[in-house]
């Protein structure tokens, strides 16, 4: 047996409860159950936002999933998605001190998700939608974001976004190329790619173009939604083609896509001091050796094992950390640039190397710093908060 | 500030979680998240029922209510239920090392309540069902028994029934009277009054006698459900008229209904060594002192501060646990009978009387010695366990 499977065998269950109150001490328990308990009811019931100060909802995530784009595993049901879920509200307390609820939902029917987390977010203080596979991940998350008053987040767009902009400003403040020129090609576009985009467009990005398994994304009309409006602001060289076309040239290859896909030619035909982002996992769009032996300058990748690891960890602790400690509502654009820029900044100009864009996702300082990031954005934005 | 508003605003949550796997060690992270974790997400895709060694899912249970039969409180929604519930989910851990999960939805419906629960219950290993008023609650219970592979239990049916059922065995058995012919007058014909009736019937209690607050329950086709079942069977004797008319003779008072509604004068009508069970919180159906001084030999409330507490407490953690160690499908009524005899029994002859009929509480004994019971009940029934 592998050692994770015997570890998962030990474990059973990376999470449990622990109880604060002393529940066998008779006084204790007739305040925490009955009859105590009956005042603070009727307090939330006189004032609801009473239950961020009575009960464990002010640092309570649910963190939910249908189990349809597990890792790299695909749609393999809401039971075998349990792991991974439980890894991560293990990874919430760890590194955010957030108290989280792994659920995996029973469904793919996009009415049936929303309002199962619609008639739970009353429980939670937040929650983190994981692994739903898009399209449908973007009308789930646009949903809940109108019907509930608790920040709802996909983690896989925008923490992947968050994660990705934050190594992409120090990347280019390595190579000293600006933003609002630098051609970046982001290689895949669900969920990950778009949010990208999105997150760059909004961080003062200019020129980005955006490539699927179709080929080049234009503004043919052949896109609804989300990618379409996307399609409209990319590819502003009109190319046509493939990845091989969109590269040429380019500043910035950005990949959430599949494991080989850009070669080292392709590398060989990018800009000078070339930045390639090989985010697939476990295999990356290029490994990093072929892509520095091709002319790459700097490369990042998904995985722990090469230097610059882009990992969502160094950003949805602190992020939820701080939406909680100022009682958000909502999680906003500017509180993922927020994001962005705390983590970012925690590698100093004497620091930053072509092995060292971004901080290991071990680091302890980055879920702070995120976090007061997060927090003060939201303060100063009073749309943004629970009333 | 009361001790206990007080004392919530300090723990601001009566549970949180605990991690089980050191996350901020790079070589447990690689195998209990990414990419160790896709292992076991794989196994459990093979064989679902493998989710119950390789997560939680073994010992965790979901603690669900909508919110309208809180405590004696009535319908005070999904938010204020909460401190209800998460004290409901210490109860489980602190005395029967079973992981719960506090879930209140905000939702009346029938059908939006059956499939938000149906549609988590593969993360969990159990469903408790908390304060969801009469008649919906019976409806919900049993459509989610038939769709659901894992146990349902309404604990404010079927831990009030199970533990009231331990305590009257003892009563009887003190004043040596048969159950088959002692006549019984349950006040309350809601989730509990209905329930009791149910497991006694089961239990081989023969003459019972219900009341709601229109009178005594006949068989006169005014009832509909299960109400209309107990109907049939119930009131041998004929009886119409209040609760006065129903206790005239009676052996046994059982109120699960409201404050002060048993008089003395109904109890010095009752027949000689009469057993009072007045389980209305916080005032019972009639205050101890005043049933003793009206003849009563027997008094029972739900209260802590007076003898013979009939307390749910002694049965969810043991039921479940036994239910989880067995990995139940279902709880079955045979489990609740052998809960209910497993309770009864710690009371042993020599130390039987009027003013110890019940364990406390808050006798670590009893848990274990339910889940023993329930357990070996669920291995032996195998249509009861999960393939």
């Amino acid at each position: 047996m592998s050692k994770a499977m015997e570890m998962h065998e030990k474990w059973r269950g990376k999470i449990e409860t622990k109880v604060r109150a002393d529940m066998a001490d008779a006084a204790v328990l007739a305040l925490a159950y009955t009859p105590g308990v009956a005042e603070p009811c009727l307090e939330i019931q006189r004032d609801a936002a009473r239950s961020f100060d009575l009960t464990r909802r002010w640092n309570t995530v649910a963190v939910v999933t249908d189990g349809t784009a597990v890792l790299g595993l695909g749609d393999i049901g809401p039971e075998a998605a349990m792991p991974v879920m439980e890894g991560k509200c293990a990874l919430f307390k760890a590194f955010g001190d957030v108290d989280a609820v792994p659920l995996c939902i029973k469904s793919k029917d996009v009415d049936e998700i929303v309002c199962t987390i619609h008639l739970l977010s009353g429980s939670f203080g937040g929650i983190n939608l994981e692994d739903i596979a898009a399209p449908r991940c973007f009308e789930i998350e646009e949903r809940l974001k109108q019907i509930c008053d608790i920040p709802i987040f996909h983690d896989d767009q925008h923490g992947t976004a968050i994660v990705t902009l934050a190594g992409l400003e120090n990347a280019l403040r390595l190579v000293k190329k600006d933003r609002a020129v630098a051609k970046i090609v982001i290689c895949g576009a669900g969920a990950a790619g778009c949010a990208i985009a999105e997150l760059l467009f909004a961080a003062g990005f200019g020129d980005i173009t955006m490539v699927n398994a179709d080929g080049v994304v234009r503004a043919d009309g052949q896109y609804a939604g989300k990618l379409g409006m996307l399609a409209a602001r990319t590819n502003k060289g009109g190319v046509i083609g493939g990845l091989a076309d969109a590269v040429r040239g380019a500043d910035v290859f950005v990949g959430v896509s599949a494991g080989g896909v850009l070669t080292q030619e392709m590398v060989r035909s990018m800009a000078n001091d070339a930045i390639a982002f090989a985010c697939a996992n476990p295999t990356p769009e290029i490994m990093p050796d072929l892509a520095l032996d091709a002319g790459a300058k700097i490369v990042a990748t998904g995985r722990s094992d090469f230097p610059n690891q882009i990992n969502n960890l160094l950003a949805f602790p602190g992020v939820f950390r701080g939406a909680l400690d100022a009682r958000a509502k909502d999680i906003t654009l500017e509180m993922n640039l927020a994001a962005s820029r705390a983590i970012s900044a925690l590698v100093t100009d004497k620091e930053l190397c072509e092995n060292y864009i971004i901080p290991s996702a071990l680091d302890k300082r980055v879920a702070a710093a995120v976090a007061d990031a997060v927090a003060s954005v939201a303060q100063c934005d009073k749309s943004a908060l629970s009333t």
